[in-house]
């Protein structure tokens, strides 16, 4: 139970600390303190990806490495799966949770909206930190229409 | 298992940029990233206690709420609980774990001793975060005579 929240508080800890240091609150400013998150997002899914049993690194296809990502490293840093995976079948594949965890502690509502690419930045590294142990090289975006929700895309980059 | 290690690489890559953006590498410059780690252990520590079950709320004596620490903090956060616990009963503690996990893959041997400090701060904050959550005010320090051995030291506050 509290080790379920660890990463949550923590996760809220380094978004709060790497704002609360930020030197520079232009819009360049944002872009280094998200891509130093995404980074550590990265590090982190590619140390997670080394753990993973080995069996799942015997994928036979692409898909099958993004419904592991649904399921079980969604399941091991969130305790739930993601609600849905769509596919354009060329390598873009976009996943959906209805009730992200990271951002469900922000009350809902407009106003907030222009703060949350900051509780995704880590995430999008961490997807793009597992596919590249995987063996997959891919860029990872995030969106959010509507709090709590919230949409990642995954492009695989072709060798 | 993925989700135990969460905590550590995520405490990795914390203290990891915390030191890699240090724009001062003096023993102030030092002093002021170890402060900011104790920082973010103190209020995860915060949160965590505010998750406790309530009937540890109502702890009878001091030495009560430092057990519960040993063990079920400990669980919660590192998979184990402290090695043993000592106290002089005038309100000091030592905890100490003789394999502490953020030490456990750092190699052993006394060169490395002095990158020690960095990776027990936020444990420090996140003690003493969780006694201020349950009514006790605290100093905390660690010290770590043999890798990964480390004791921590709780000195209680009296109001």
């Amino acid at each position: 139970m509290a080790d379920a929240a660890l990463f949550e508080f923590l996760h809220t800890e380094m978004v709060a600390e790497l704002w609360a240091h930020d030197p520079d609150p232009s819009p360049g400013g944002q872009k280094m303190s998200l891509s130093v998150l995404e980074g550590m997002g990265f590090r982190v899914g590619q140390a997670l990806g080394e753990r993973l049993p080995r069996e799942t690194l015997a994928f036979r296809e692409e898909l099958d490495v993004l419904k592991f990502l649904c399921k079980d490293l969604w399941v091991a840093v969130f305790q739930k799966q993601i609600d849905s995976l769509r596919t354009n079948h060329q390598g873009t594949y976009v996943l959906q949770d209805n009730s992200f965890p990271l951002l469900v502690r922000m009350a809902s509502g407009l106003q907030y909206l222009e703060e949350a690419p900051k509780f995704l930045a880590f995430t999008c590294g961490l997807l793009r930190g597992t596919l590249s142990t995987l063996g997959i090289k891919s860029l990872v975006t995030a969106s959010v229409a509507a709090l709590p929700a919230c949409k990642f895309q995954v492009v695989i980059q072709k060798a």
